[in-house]
């Protein structure tokens, strides 16, 4: 092999990483908690390919020589260009649409599995993750919606998150296209652009997006970010969607509202005031006492759509698809301490047209260099009626959300809720002769143990050095080492070394000669008795550490 | 969204499949029971990324403008060449030689994952499927060969593989390199040739295979593939290994062995013949009595490496260490029936350097026509002590196996071997009304089934039909049926539909009024006693079905 006088140089590609065996069992073990809610909820697996065709995948159009922005692109052998699929939805998309005709509506599937962004790889900032989703395509209702909410909420609290140290924030892009076009934001781009300010709300502060919206943002390094350039009345509007009110009156006498410091007055009280929210004429409230304090989400909502100038029709619809949601999951008991509604959730992607959600770590939590911090995101959603349309020309309402698996290990991880290594490592077969009956001897014992369900392992590497063998079930963590030598062949007997007793006794025992003459935590026993031992040594073991 | 008049289409890549619900839980389970005993023997989980860099993949250099000949590649953005991985070993190899300093040697490890071959699809070639390997590196000894062989039959019993109706073959690099040393051929070229040659025995048969040593060969197509040039008489003994042996006596007298209607004599008893493999002047095997018909396979080699032109003696050297595989793993108790060493096997990797091992289905097993085939190969592996030395320049032995996940699980689906489905369809909760009262209701239903452990779904369609509901229930399977209207909604009642009992009566009940007036398999029950209900019921199907 190795005739290059230059070696390869062995090294990871930029922006992946190697997984070890403890995160491997964690997110297995994550993954199976979601897919058991998942399946509880009557979703059923399918999954696509690593790839799909490049159109397909919808943002990233052939129209240059190698498409290879954001996603990892190449050309196969009849010139159609394949991409890695980056989410786990526009592939969902295009199954569907392919197989239309087979496919009973409504259709609910989940799936697990990498995505993979061609992006600069940093610290942090991975090219290869893995994504955990559950979708329902054909579901026109917001009864869909209302399920996914409840869904992620139940998978949380799966996976051990406390209520109260996550939520569910829901929100609907009606509301937010509402309120741009009853502030005259109708260009598409410019609605973009908006929606990239009030997305960076968790970044750059409420300056931050008041200066986005606007004039534009100058950051810490001096790069320049243009604005959306909307008049201030318009952004101070938008801004109003992320402050939460507090009803100060308005049961019997008109609503009064405050806002941190600020206090706004309406001409209503409570119950008139929600009976103004109309579509086609409709209120969208069938009855004014729904309560004062659960939906006062719908506060700032009806400032930012005050005075309109274009037509706020749109948030109107919104906020009545908001309210049936959330009466929905409040029959099934899903209460603010789980989720809550909350106008300034944007959610990045494009494609969604209605409601949105997102599931966030409220919880503080240390990260990677131990300062506390609040999470945020670990996974989102929200309905895309125009995916599949894109392959089929009729439209095919759809919602789904998916869980950030990667992400989310790492939040468990430093809450301490991802299980230590739940595996116990392998009894160690030690050997001591490497002639053909000593060699075969050792393979019958560990074939033995294997065969009693007892994890084993013989010795591989090269045994001539005793004290290696030692090191490595030190370092391997066994439990148990097996040792056969020339006398105990001769006599049909094997010694068992308890690893655990005696790493504790060796912490009390001083000198070497009082440890051999101790010959603590080792037993000789007959060849037969073997499994036997070692299954009580085992078990004498597990109820010593419980 | 489908702005654009030309509508994208839907199409899945050429060479690459969806997974289904019953498909993707088969294999999740096949993968379970194999990792189970991959646990057992004592190795853990490591897990490389999709991509690696392609020189460290070994086969496929950059030397192209796009390196793209049999794995899927991209060019980095600061211009090095990634490809997809097209098995796991080469990664592994990388890993191991990246982290030399962190890792306790011998590292025992397995690994499931997609691996991608970037060729001509066709009917069953696939340029995605699932390899599920276990390595152990820094092991010189045959001893972990043995346990590899080992692992390998007690997989394919965890699978519920009859014994009788797999094998394990193995053989030595060795025995072949000796073999093509003491016939003469010494030019790795040529070696390559004549392991390729010998490598299509189940595909052109033994003429086949001695044309291909000779002068080569002409296909049906009419295509020709050039010979090894190999004299006959050289041909005939590399032939030799594909024959297996009868032993007619020996014992007392000069051994006479059967070949299919041949008989070859020879001038030594079975016990003096034994004693003349020699390595370094010493006897191969430890003494003489071993038996006759365990190691007939010693034969052909013997016979092949007889006469030599060059030098045979990596030839005894492979026999040595079969010998002592074989004697290791007779002593854990795996006979001929797991285990069977067979001197014709090759597989086709160019980097194995010592024992290979191949798992074969000898079962007759009905393919995708119907026919009636052997099944030959679902997994493989051998010792490669050359692999992480090509980054390192110093030698780290290894070896490792890969079953072939996706092949597999056809084998078994045809065998009859994979569950059907085994998860129960969700119970239906159907919608009769879409108001808000009567939508929360059915949420809350839902919910309470699910929180009590049952598999439910609240109908997301359109579901004006009702018609459509029931449709859905039965093209899911659903067990049971809630069903609420105003009605029962008043009376605090809900209905359920015993769908399974209902569709056995619908095929003995003639007319719809008959029907209608039985009113069977059809129940109503308060609100509160919902849940308790379709628990009770489920468990009569279950225990019916049973």
């Amino acid at each position: 092999m190795a005739k290059k006088a230059d070696k390869t140089r062995a090294r990871l590609p930029r922006g992946f990483v190697d997984r070890h065996a403890s995160d491997i069992r964690a997110v297995d073990e994550m993954c199976a908690k979601i897919r058991e809610v998942y399946e509880r909820y009557g979703f059923d697996p399918v999954e696509t390919p690593i790839f799909e065709y490049t159109d397909a995948l919808g943002k990233f159009l052939p129209d240059q020589d190698r498409p290879n922005e954001g996603v990892f692109s190449v050309q196969d052998d009849d010139e159609q260009w394949l991409s890695l699929r980056y989410d786990l939805t526009a592939p969902l998309a295009r199954h569907v649409a392919e197989n239309f005709n087979d496919i009973q509506l409504p259709y609910r599937t989940y799936r697990a599995g990498y995505v993979f962004r061609n992006e600069k790889p940093g610290p942090g900032r991975f090219r290869q993750f893995m994504q955990f989703d559950a979708d329902t395509v054909g579901a026109p209702g917001v009864a869909a919606d209302a399920e996914m909410c409840m869904m992620m909420a139940d998978v949380m609290e799966a996976l051990g998150i406390a209520r109260g140290d996550y939520v569910i924030r829901v929100n609907n892009r009606k509301v937010l296209d509402g309120v741009m076009e009853a502030i005259g934001v109708t260009d598409e781009a410019q609605k973009l652009t908006v929606l990239r300010s009030l997305d960076k709300f968790d970044k750059v502060g409420r300056e931050g997006v008041a200066e986005l919206l606007t004039s534009g943002r100058r950051d810490e390094s001096g790069d320049f970010t243009p604005g959306a350039n909307l008049p201030g009345s318009a952004a101070e509007k938008l801004l109003r969607l992320f402050q939460r009110p507090e009803i100060i009156s308005g049961e019997e006498e008109n609503l009064a509202v405050k806002f941190g410091d600020a206090v706004a007055q309406f001409s209503l009280t409570w119950k008139q005031y929600l009976q103004s929210f109309k579509v086609n004429g409709e209120p969208v409230f069938a009855s004014g006492d729904t309560g004062q304090v659960d939906i006062a989400w719908t506060i700032p909502i009806s400032l930012a759509l005050a005075d309109p100038v274009g037509d706020p029709t749109s948030g109107f619809v919104g906020v009545s698809e908001l309210l049936a949601i959330y009466t929905q999951i409040q029959a099934a008991g899903y209460g603010e301490d789980r989720i809550n509604i909350d106008p300034s959730v944007v959610r990045g992607l494009e494609y969604y047209t209605g409601p949105v959600f997102e599931a966030e770590l409220t919880a503080e939590i240390p990260n990677e260099k131990g300062e506390i911090v609040r999470f945020g995101s670990v996974g989102g959603g929200g309905r895309y009626d125009g995916l599949v349309s894109r392959f089929r020309g009729q439209p095919v309402p759809a919602t789904g959300f998916s869980i950030g698996v990667s992400r989310l290990a790492t939040a468990l991880k430093n809450l301490g809720k991802l299980g230590q290594d739940p595996v116990l490592p392998p009894v160690l077969i030690t050997v001591m002769d490497g002639d053909t009956e000593a060699m075969a001897k050792y393979q019958q014992f560990t074939q033995a143990l294997r065969a009693a369900g007892i994890r084993a392992e013989m010795y591989q590497g090269n045994w001539k050095k005793f004290g290696n063998q030692l090191k490595y079930a030190d370092r391997r963590g066994s439990p148990l080492a097996i040792i056969q030598g020339a006398d105990e062949r001769a006599n049909g007997e094997v010694q068992i070394k308890d690893l655990i007793e005696g790493k504790k006794l060796s912490a009390e025992i001083e000198s070497n000669e009082e440890w051999r003459e101790a010959r603590v935590a080792q037993l000789t026993v007959s060849e037969d008795e073997l499994v036997e031992t070692v299954r009580k040594m085992l078990a004498a073991q597990a109820g010593g550490a419980a």
